[in-house]
């Protein structure tokens, strides 16, 4: 019987193969596993942590502005889904099919939501009646499956899981309100949660979802200089509701239909996390989304009350509602410093019979490796000043880099040198011709990644044609 | 367009049809609605937030005992749920087939997911070495896919959301407590969350779960004496383990098989709540669980102050961490009174003119309609203590009810008379033999609900065969 014994915890380093070296910390930090479902994941319990307590503040972040939580089929009958043709269009290569139930034949296959509007227009076709329920602001969280041809864990897998929130608002005006909030939203988590900052813009029409009227979205800059959109909300008009005959009665009492949104944000963002922070240690987390924030371990165990005296700060650590962890077993000092490093625990805690006798304990951070030796009387006022200084330290990290890695471009070569050998964005003016886009595409080998919604006069043409420019863009290589 | 208008609150009363009763409330609480899929449901914000508390309350009990949530694929092939015969021929009937990627017909058809016992021990044979590595505790959230017939909200559906625990472990006895420890979880949660009484016992070989060695089950009394089966733990011995080549180093260093159970409630709880408590006004929910514990709204709003006088009663609950609403809209008492009696609220506090000279407000309780005026200053205290009291209440109404429908029988026409006559369980001895619960069926209507835990001595012989008795079990009409 073959088994993947446990392996030693080395990993490829970024810098012999970054797509390994990711793929390794998926693997030798316990987030996820393959399973015997061709291009499907296990997440694992140490990677379902992460995503709970994404979920967790994204949640709260919802409900604060109003949003409910509700459930949808899993399956979709072909018909509804055909109703809006740009987005049968866009997702039907991507479907999977249910086409039996038990030992019948169904007389209309069903489709494995790839999302959800569908199911949504039909529910408040049926339950909207007047302005006074307007705006129905919804959210679901559930998986989702896209039948990809290639797979990576987190980045792009058959199934995900994700959140995917649909409102429908009297006026146009209140939907695209919505759409800018929840855009906000996910940058605002993007940067107090998983200490990553974002450029936030709107995207183009190549680039937009199937059926959208605008699609807004957050990308980020990974370390190896490479864009991986984050997360993306969507506002579709009336579009949807008259293809689904979704009407109320306005204050006017004329029948009307309501304006629509939907933004997602997926587990897509625990890759975003590891590609923005880790190095070849492993894993790095910041401290908000860490399911691990302390770890705790006795060192000379055996020596008499150090056990105890680590016991002690496991829990005064618990008792300041810190996920701390206690780790008490005969592994070696060294066994355990390698497990938390590659778990990206953002601190850990030592104390040993030397630092009893001077009533001080060992903190070391996983982001900078620093020691502190920390009088027993500060272990509270340090571990949190620690824990903001982790962040603080990871988020300006991230931000230096797509502060000093987004080049100003004047010409194609510029925009080709900035991506493929800067290894960062380029960011240009653009005429908005698409095929200026696609030309982009095959000379410099970049997308566009999006026109930011903080505009910058870069120039007066367009780099492509030179005809005259409309927009400033982002352009970059893409997860 | 046709559209469901919004109804008149009245619903038909449960004695008239019971199960139009039951039906009228999941639809006018506005707990779900039909889809476009057959046989699915949709959740709605009302009835989603009644599945968040349960979800919360029993997240945090598993968390407690050391579970750790994980994530499968929805999707498994057909082979790897072929490898053990017993639980492939028990769902077989029931599994909805993808046979389609995108337009790709696939090589071996994936079966949504009916329950994941397969998939979980192909992970763990796949990640399991050592007996150091046990026990996993693992549990997942997520929705399930059986092709039922006929179908009912919340009670059957071909969807449904649930967690399924599974675990593994050294020994069969670490097993065997695992699965009564969970029996007793979902005991706890019913008694404690839901206001709900249970029996706890074993499932006849008739009636356990395909594959599993024992089935233990919690069984409650709906409110029309028919039994709801509201939770089931099971033992599985080595079997699965064995057919799916899970394997480890135990301490001898020689390779054994680990010990499995499964566990699982579901989306069902939210059925046996309505059928335990509610009433001819509606749904009536347990504190624990209600999405909006307390509802205060002002009375004569438009009289000076009183709005103000609304809100910091408002203010007040809500700084006690209570689940208030406050309803200032212009709709009528009495339509509110509907509203939020429908809705199962448990408390409803107003304020008015006069009370406000008095200094008091009034609280009536959902449950009992009784009415309190209650001194401002005694708010909180009175607040906590009826919502305690709402719970107890329930409680002892649900557990009085299941103390007297409970008919001692020695006699095949005293089980079908308790059943089918005083709509309540019987309980008689039992030989042990298939074939007596086979012919109970035929002749007094009624299936095996469960061997109690707690054994009484009813009699010396079968009341079927008049065999000599084994064990002492409990009969009744399942839903």
């Amino acid at each position: 019987m073959a088994k993947d014994k446990k392996q030693v915890k080395a990993i490829t380093s970024m810098e012999d193969d970054f797509a390994q070296w990711y793929t390794d910390i998926c693997l030798k930090a316990e987030l996820v596993e393959y399973s015997s479902v061709k291009g499907f994941l296990i997440v694992r319990p140490y990677g379902y942590a992460i995503w709970e307590n994404m979920v967790s503040i994204l949640d709260g972040m919802f409900k604060k502005t109003g949003h409910e939580n509700v459930a949808m089929p899993m399956l979709m009958p072909e018909s509804l889904l055909k109703k809006e043709g740009e987005l049968v269009n866009g997702f039907a290569p991507e479907v999977a099919w249910v086409t039996m139930g038990g030992s019948d034949e169904l007389e209309e296959r069903l489709a494995v939501r790839p999302t959800s509007e569908t199911l949504f227009c039909d529910h408040w076709a049926h339950v909207l009646q007047s302005y006074k329920q307007l705006p129905m602001l919804y959210n679901q969280w559930c998986s989702v499956v896209r039948w990809e041809k290639t797979t990576r864990p987190f980045l792009r897998s058959r199934e995900f899981w994700w959140q995917e929130g649909h409102t429908i608002h009297e006026t146009a005006e209140e939907a695209i309100a919505e759409t800018e909030q929840q855009l906000n939203c996910y940058a605002d988590f993007c940067r107090d949660a998983l200490a990553m900052p974002v450029i936030k813009g709107r995207k183009t029409e190549k680039e937009k979802f199937a059926g959208a009227e605008a699609t807004y979205t957050i990308e980020a800059m990974m370390e190896d200089g490479k864009a991986l959109q984050s997360g993306t909300s969507h506002y579709f008009g009336d579009k949807f509701s008259r293809a689904y005959d979704v009407t109320f009665a306005g204050r006017d009492n004329t029948l009307q239909y309501p304006h629509q949104t939907s933004w997602g944000a997926s587990s897509r963002l625990i890759c975003a996390v590891i590609l923005t922070h880790s190095d070849n240690n492993g894993l790095v987390l910041p401290p908000a989304i860490a399911p691990i924030q302390v770890v705790v371990m006795p060192v000379a165990a055996h020596k008499p009350g150090v056990t105890e005296a680590a016991e002690g700060l496991l829990k005064r650590i618990q008792d300041m509602g810190i996920r701390v962890k206690g780790d008490f077993t005969d592994n070696s000092p060294g066994w355990k410093y390698a497990e938390y490093e590659m778990k990206g625990v953002p601190l850990r805690v030592e104390i040993g019979p030397r630092d009893m006798e001077k009533n001080q304990c060992l903190i070391a951070r996983r982001d900078t490796g620093e020691k502190y030796f920390v009088p027993l009387e500060e272990l509270e006022t340090k571990v949190q000043s620690l824990l903001q200084e982790v962040h603080d330290n990871l988020y300006n990290a991230a931000a230096e880099r797509l502060a000093t890695r987004v080049y100003a471009c004047q010409t194609v070569d510029e925009i080709r040198e900035a991506a493929q050998e800067k290894h960062g964005f380029a960011k240009s003016m653009w005429c908005g011709d698409q095929e200026c886009e696609l030309k982009l595409k095959e000379l410099a080998g970049v997308s566009s990644r999006c026109m930011p919604l903080e505009q910058e006069k870069l120039g007066d043409v367009c780099p492509v044609c030179g005809k005259p420019a409309m927009k400033s863009i982002v352009w970059g290589i893409a997860y």
